[in-house]
């Protein structure tokens, strides 16, 4: 048994979203169509034009419906360094933490041969473009703290080394306010391979 | 910071969805806008579809693209019986378990003075045109087992016992396959009082 075919085949394209399996696939389609019409009407319109006009960057590579992003046309940036991430989410993420004034750099992902991910596929031939514009002198390389992003790091410095610019990478030690027993093994480790002076001011 | 203008109004939208939080959000704007476009074009398709499309079988009030559904269009169903319940995912439950043949009745939620939810908001007064067509000889209740879906039972019940139909309601009891130590006290109680001679066969 199943619902009419139109409300089976609403169920069904629900389940793009991450994290959505049959139960909340159909939690939100009766809530849409029982109880919320003008809310899924706006919804159905507003992903067709996102979907429509939202693209990439075309300097940055992070999604925005403009040919460049606001970062992107901001002459009050930094331009001598360049910080790569592989998500918007982590742009906003440095951005809401203040204190970065440089450009970004949108990977949209992380090199993965085994899922067919390469060089072009995360934009890498463009960033090389992207350099050959000069201004740069300090590349920060933020890919997530994960085996993937690691080596994604590892490939984008050894692309880029001729070039003679200063590479960086996030630091990682203990999370602030963490309690140390929580902290994972590999973390702990590192934070004690990364130790600081202790200036006890 | 945000992300661009058509994003986070996306984000905004999606939030429509129940359960659905700005983390939430983020992840699905993103999964779509990256990774999967196509998928989200047809979602945004078919959900316009389904908001335009579907509405209420003229007869039951489930959810259908059809003037009747598939149950009502049915002749091979028991007319002698119609089982009321408060939500089209109710009705498939019911009929996924299987053993019933009779008709169904949807309310779309139950009454709820606080929020001014009212008979005629969950079709009582077409449930009186239902069941002024005759032919039926029994109303199952089937509401929830909350305090909100045994208020509405009780009120429906007031409503057509002048009618002389015979009225039953789900039996409470012991869940199937459960532990009696982990049952909470309301459903023990409920299975103690309504227990049944025992065979033993
Ligand atoms: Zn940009
Ligand atoms: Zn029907």
């Amino acid at each position: 048994m199943s619902f009419s075919p139109l409300v089976d085949r609403l169920l069904e394209s629900l389940r793009v979203l991450p994290g959505v399996g049959p139960k909340t696939a159909q939690r939100m389609a009766l809530h849409l169509l029982e109880r919320d019409r003008e809310g899924g009407r706006r919804l159905a319109s507003v992903l067709d034009q996102a979907l429509e006009h939202v693209g990439y960057c075309r300097r940055c590579r992070t999604l925005t419906e403009e040919a460049l992003c606001s970062i992107c046309s901001s002459s009050r940036r930094d331009g001598s360094v360049l910080c790569i991430v592989e998500s918007p989410a982590d742009l906003l993420a440095i951005e809401d933490a203040g204190g970065y004034r440089g450009y970004y750099y949108v990977l949209h992902g992380h090199l993965s041969p085994l899922d067919g991910i390469g060089p072009e596929d995360i934009g890498l031939d463009q960033l090389e473009a992207r350099l050959d514009e000069g201004g740069v002198e300090e590349v920060i390389l933020a890919t997530n703290p994960t085996v993937e992003g690691e080596a994604t790091a590892h490939y984008i410095a050894e692309q880029i080394r001729e070039r003679g610019l200063r590479l960086s990478r996030l630091a990682y030690g203990l999370p602030m306010g963490g309690e140390l027993e929580y902290v994972d093994g590999g973390t702990l480790s590192r934070a004690f391979n990364g130790r600081q002076p202790f200036l006890g001011e």
